[in-house]
C-alpha cells in the first residue's frame, strides 16, 4: 500500500540505539512487512472505475421543500450520469471530472459558474482547479469574472502554460487566446445570489462543486469550482484553486475535492493531507478523510469527496448536509443530501 | 514524537487478519513504541531559539566575482543578525520572520520587494506569505504591484481579515486601508532585472527570500516573499503565496520556506509534505526535507529551509547553490552560498 512516501518507522540514528532496541526494530520492520497485507480492506469487487461528485456542504435545512430537493437531486443525478457514461465507455478520469463540473457550473443551483455568489463589491469572481493524478500536472484559475466555465480554463492552464495557477486578468487573457466562451456580468446575475448578498449571509443551499474519478486505466483525477464566499472581500482566494487545499490527485494514493470554509482548508492543507495519510500513514481512504475532517476542522467547516486507486469512495462532511453523488462500475449509483 | 497525525501502522481490518499476523502486529506496535525513543536524534544542546533564512536557490556560478559574493554574504549576515537579535532578546518567531524578510525585500539584490523581476508585460507582481505555527493562522498576498513590503501585507491579511489569501487590487486595497507604504513602478525598476527580461532568462543570482524561526516560547513561524519568475505570464501565481507549497508552519512539526520552481512546489505540496513526513512519518527534519527535495523534485528545482520544534535546522537544495544563513542560541551563526 502507499506511494513512494510510505514510511514504516525506520530509525534515523541507528548507531545511537541500544542493541536490543535495534534488534526489536528489525523484527518490527519485518513484521510490518508481513502484516501490512491485512492492514488493507479488500478492494470492492471488480470496480473498474468510480466517481464521486459534490455540490457543496453546509447548513442545508432538513425541511427543504420537496420541489427544491427534487431539483438538487435531479441535477446531481444528471451530472453523475454524464460522468458514469464517460467512464463506463473507457473515458479518462480527467475528462469525466471536467465534464461533470462543467454541467454543475452551468446549473444556477450551485455556487460555481452561472450560480456564483456575489462578492462584497457586487461582482463575481470565480475560482477553479483540476489535477491529473497520473502526471501530477495541475491547473487552476482564481478571480476570473468573464469565463463561462472556469474548470475548462483551469485545464488550459495545465496543458497550455508552464504554470499551475493564473489569477484575474492574466487568466482571462488565456481564455481569450484559446477562444473559451466568455459571458457578461449579467450571466452570473441570479436573484437568489443577489438576495444573499443584500442579507450578507453565506450561501446556505448549494455551494462549491467538485468531482473525483478513477478510470479504467487506473488514473485518478480531481477538480473543484466555486464562486467563493458571499460578500467576500474583493480579491479573496479560497481553497478551491489551491492545489493541496481544495483539490489533490496522486495515482499513488487518492484524488480529493473539498468544499467548506476555504481558509481552514488552506491552513490544514486538507486535500493533500488526506493523500499523505493514505500514502505515508498507510490509512485507508475513509479513515484518512474522517480523521482530517473530524480532527483538523471544526464542526460545520465542510466536507470532501475522495476516491482511491482501487476505486474505494469516501464522502465525508461535518456539516448538516452535503450535496453529493457516487457511482462505480459495480452498479452503485446514488445521490444524497443529508446523512 | 510528531503531532496529532502520527500513525504507526495501526491495522484497519483487524478481524480479517490471520491470527499469527495479528500477534505479529501487536509485537510490532509494542516494539515501535519501545524503539521510537532512538529514532530521534538528540536535540541540540540548550537551543532556546533558532532561525534560518534564504535568498533563493539556483544556478549560482561558482566563479561569482568576489565583490558580488561579498555583497550577498553581507546582506545575508545583516538579515540574520536582525533575526538573531530579536530572538535572543525573547522576541516572537513571527516578528523575526517578518523583520528578516522586510530587510531582504528592501535589498535590490534579491528577487522580492525592490529587486523583484519583471513579468512578460514589463511589470512587477509580488507574492508573499506568512504562517504562525502556534495558531496555524496564515496570511498571503499574490500579484501586488504597489506595496513596498508584501510580507507585511501578508501579515495584515492574517490578522485583519478572515481570509488567508488576497490577490491583486483587493490586496492593494487592504494595504491602503492600513496605511502601508506604497511605491510607484519605478521603485521596482532595476537595471539588472530589466536586462534579465530583455534576455527572457531566469534570474540567476538571487531569488525568492524566506525565513523560518523558533522562538524562546517554542513557537514556530515561516514566511516567503518573491517577485516570481522573470517573463512570467501576467497573473501567474507561484508557490510563495501558497500555504502548503512555499510556506508552512505547525508547532507540532516544523516551519518551512521554499524557493525554486514554484509549479513543482505546488504540485508536490513541498512545505506541508515535509511537515507531514515529520508528523505522520516520524522522520527527522533533515531526512524529511532531503526526501522531498531529492525524490519529489527534479535536480535543479530548488530548495528549502526548515526548523523543527527542538530548534534543529535543515537547509536543503538540489541546485548549484542557495543563498542562506542559519543561527541559533548555541552561538551558531553562518551564511553560505554553495555546498
Amino acid at each position: 500500500m502507499g506511494g513512494p512516501d510510505r514510511i514504516i518507522g525506520a530509525p534515523m540514528r541507528w548507531n545511537s540505539c541500544p542493541r536490543h532496541l535495534r534488534d526489536g526494530l528489525v523484527w518490527t520492520l519485518l513484521l510490518i512487512s508481513l502484516g501490512s497485507g491485512c492492514a488493507r480492506s479488500p478492494a470492492p469487487d471488480e470496480v473498474a472505475w468510480a466517481i464521486a461528485i459534490h455540490g457543496g456542504a453546509g447548513t442545508i435545512p432538513r425541511d427543504l421543500d420537496p420541489e427544491s430537493r427534487r431539483r438538487y437531486e435531479d441535477s446531481l443525478r444528471e451530472a453523475l450520469t454524464l460522468g458514469r457514461d464517460l467512464l463506463e465507455s473507457g473515458g479518462r478520469s480527467l475528462d469525466a471530472v471536467e465534464r461533470v463540473i462543467v454541467y454543475l457550473e452551468d446549473d444556477p443551483l450551485f455556487n460555481a459558474g452561472r450560480g456564483a455568489v456575489f462578492n462584497a463589491a457586487g461582482g463575481n469572481e470565480l475560482d477553479a482547479s483540476l489535477m491529473d493524478g497520473a502526471s501530477m500536472a495541475a491547473g487552476a484559475v482564481a478571480g476570473v469574472t468573464s469565463v463561462k466555465n472556469p474548470i475548462t480554463l483551469a485545464r488550459l492552464v495545465m496543458t497550455e502554460t508552464p504554470h499551475v495557477l493564473l489569477a484575474g486578468a492574466g487568466a482571462e487573457e488565456l481564455a481569450r487566446e484559446h477562444g473559451l466562451e466568455s459571458v457578461g456580468p449579467d450571466y452570473f446575475w441570479t436573484q437568489r445570489r443577489w438576495d444573499e448578498l443584500q442579507r450578507r449571509r453565506a450561501a446556505e443551499q448549494g455551494g462549491t462543486v467538485g468531482a473525483v474519478a478513477l478510470d479504467r486505466a487506473g488514473n485518478l483525477a480531481a477538480g473543484t469550482s466555486t464562486g467563493g464566499l458571499t460578500a467576500k472581500r474583493f480579491g479573496r482566494i479560497g481553497d478551491s484553486p489551491i492545489v493541496g487545499a481544495g483539490t489533490y490527485a496522486d495515482n499513488a494514493t487518492c484524488a480529493v475535492s473539498g468544499t467548506g470554509k476555504g481558509e481552514e482548508f488552506i491552513r490544514h492543507n486538507v486535500a493533500a493531507r488526506i493523500s499523505m495519510l493514505v500514502g505515508v500513514g498507510g490509512l485507508e481512504l475513509e479513515p484518512a478523510a474522517q480523521r482530517v475532517i473530524g480532527e483538523r476542522l471544526d464542526p460545520g467547516d465542510g466536507g470532501v469527496i475522495a476516491v482511491d486507486r482501487d476505486g474505494r469512495l469516501a464522502l465525508v462532511f461535518n456539516t448538516e448536509g452535503m450535496y453529493r453523488g457516487a457511482a462505480d462500475s459495480s452498479g452503485r449509483f446514488e445521490v444524497a443530501i443529508w446523512d
